[in-house]
């Protein structure tokens, strides 16, 4: 008898309630809250989606609200769920869940986890939103089933998350993964961060919204310039894929270049980190994805040295718009060593 | 009885026997062979170095015969020794003890394992000497006791590693940490692997001499050029530091650049794998190492975004010329899990 225990106890330390039936994974999001209610295999049983409310004290009363709306819309009690996940927008502290500062939510140490579980006395565990997301790819989407996976998140800026062996890898600064903010292009464009000539400030919506207005200021033509006064900081995706699809030479230009980008950050992860699978996704992968990835796989794998890159697929996110869910239920269940 | 063996196995699973007193570690480099013997505490009670014989035949005659050489220098007999360690040029296969093709050394397919074995009847375990070295520096010298080390070895190439929680990262294409071909200026100067702007193609020496030839062509003046006719692709790292004492202003500012360009590997590395240290080795660290080291991590800290540097350190090689040695033994006690 003793054995026997002893042994379960190595494989699972936690076992789950009887009781606990279900997850709750929380993707908050700079313009939005998108929520979802799983069983234990992880499908989605409800989901829930709300504007975010952009202050401190309104986002600690509206977190857990959505979390018991969510319920009810799935016909859950509280008892019966056993973690909740949430992957939120950094720098923060996953160890002790705390948010420190976003520029989006205007949160500053902000204690996510404690309101949670004070609230609704239901464990919660916390990550970087992008980790998360590449969390979810690794275990349930592009790279099911493989031990070295990397994300790479293409918005208004470029996230990135490394999963190793099923666990996000955060390193000694627990902000590892931050593959945005690769050097690139040596003393190249400014990025937000303040530095020069990372993949952020080569290859996301808000380096071509300045390569844009750099073209419109030397008189270069485009529809885009027609169709939308300016500026153009807060391009629309489906709008760029009108007009790539409508062949302006401009937007074609622009892309052409970001794929070339994305494709020597890609050498770097291959030639650092030798993973499994890129997987690439985000807001720009998602509208035009299709022009470029084809042209990131050539150049990646043509540009990397023999016997780096022949292991190595480079992917479309497989869950799209569910990765932050998906990989937030994920967290939670690796949270409860329930995987 | 039964359970207390069944938990001294998980522990270590293989227990050496009494009689085993020593290792040796081998530092296999494309101009010589130094190896050394130590006991279990990694002490090195004596040493042997030899020219490589670079040819496939001759060198797996060499490498068995050095070590039985080295045995009789430290008076070890082949059965007290308990496993053998090597660090050799890549690429390699290091599960199966086969290097693939060396520039250097003119192997193919070279079974550098299973020569070894089949000759002196000592288990052998092999990895890249970068790795190697890597490692040597992360479990005994300047990333002692730390989780998260990158070892970046500047000298005629860049070559890198990855150490994890005490083990080489390897990633899935058994190459990972292949930090020298980083791309740091798209589009820039060619690389020897044929890719472009690579970290080794801005500060190795091949980087410093292609700019020495530059200079000289466009009639910049130097000390360099009045002492040696070039080509420079051979650059003597102790005159390179004459040259620097001297106040030379071509090697200063070409110095400038390279600590400039090692500062932005360093970023790049910092924002994706947050390591507790960075160290920083090879030829060209040994020999100007206190010029670039203060620079490198002036700007690699200034240019990093905040959460992520500040638990990052940045150490010149505690080892020296040992961390190949060092590191081999590091390896092959890890191989017999006598760590």
């Amino acid at each position: 008898m003793e054995i026997e225990s002893s042994t379960q106890t190595a494989v699972k330390p936690l076992r789950l309630g009887e009781g606990k039936k279900f997850y709750v994974g929380v993707d908050l999001g700079g313009t939005k809250i998108y929520a979802g209610l799983t069983n234990r295999e992880g499908n989605i049983l409800a989901t829930v989606k709300e504007l975010t409310i952009t202050h401190q004290e309104g986002l600690a009363e509206q977190l857990p609200r959505l979390v018991e709306r969510l319920l009810e819309e799935g016909g859950a009690r509280r008892e019966e769920v056993a973690a909740i996940g949430v992957g939120s927008p950094g720098p923060l502290d996953p160890d002790r869940g705390i948010v420190f500062a976003t520029p989006n939510l205007s949160l500053h140490d902000f204690p996510l986890v404690e309101i949670m579980e004070s609230h609704l006395k239901i464990p919660t565990f916390m990550d970087n939103d992008v980790n998360v997301a590449t969390l979810g790819e690794a275990l349930l989407g592009a790279g099911e089933g493989k031990d070295f996976v990397v994300g790479i998140f293409v918005g208004t800026g470029i996230g990135g998350g490394i999963v190793l062996n099923g666990r996000i890898y955060h390193g000694a600064s627990k902000n590892g993964g931050e593959i945005g903010h690769m050097v690139i292009l040596a003393d190249g464009p400014a990025c937000g961060c303040g530095g020069k000539g990372h993949l952020e400030a080569l290859a996301s919506k808000t380096a071509m919204a300045r390569q844009f207005e750099a073209a419109l200021a030397q008189g270069r033509r485009s529809r885009l310039f027609d169709e939308v006064p300016g500026p153009y900081d807060r391009l629309d995706t489906r709008l760029l894929q009108g007009l790539l699809d409508a062949g302006d030479d401009l937007v074609t230009e622009i892309l052409i270049g970001v794929a070339h980008y994305l494709a020597l950050g890609c050498v770097s992860l291959i030639h650092v980190l030798g993973p499994d699978v890129i997987v690439l996704g985000g807001g720009v992968m998602e509208a035009v994805g299709d022009f470029l990835l084809p042209r990131i796989k050539q150049e990646a794998f043509a540009s990397s040295l023999r016997g780096t890159w022949e292991r190595t697929e480079i992917l479309p996110s497989a869950l799209g718009d569910d990765a932050g869910l998906l990989g937030a239920v994920t967290l939670a269940k690796i949270g409860l060593n329930d995987l």
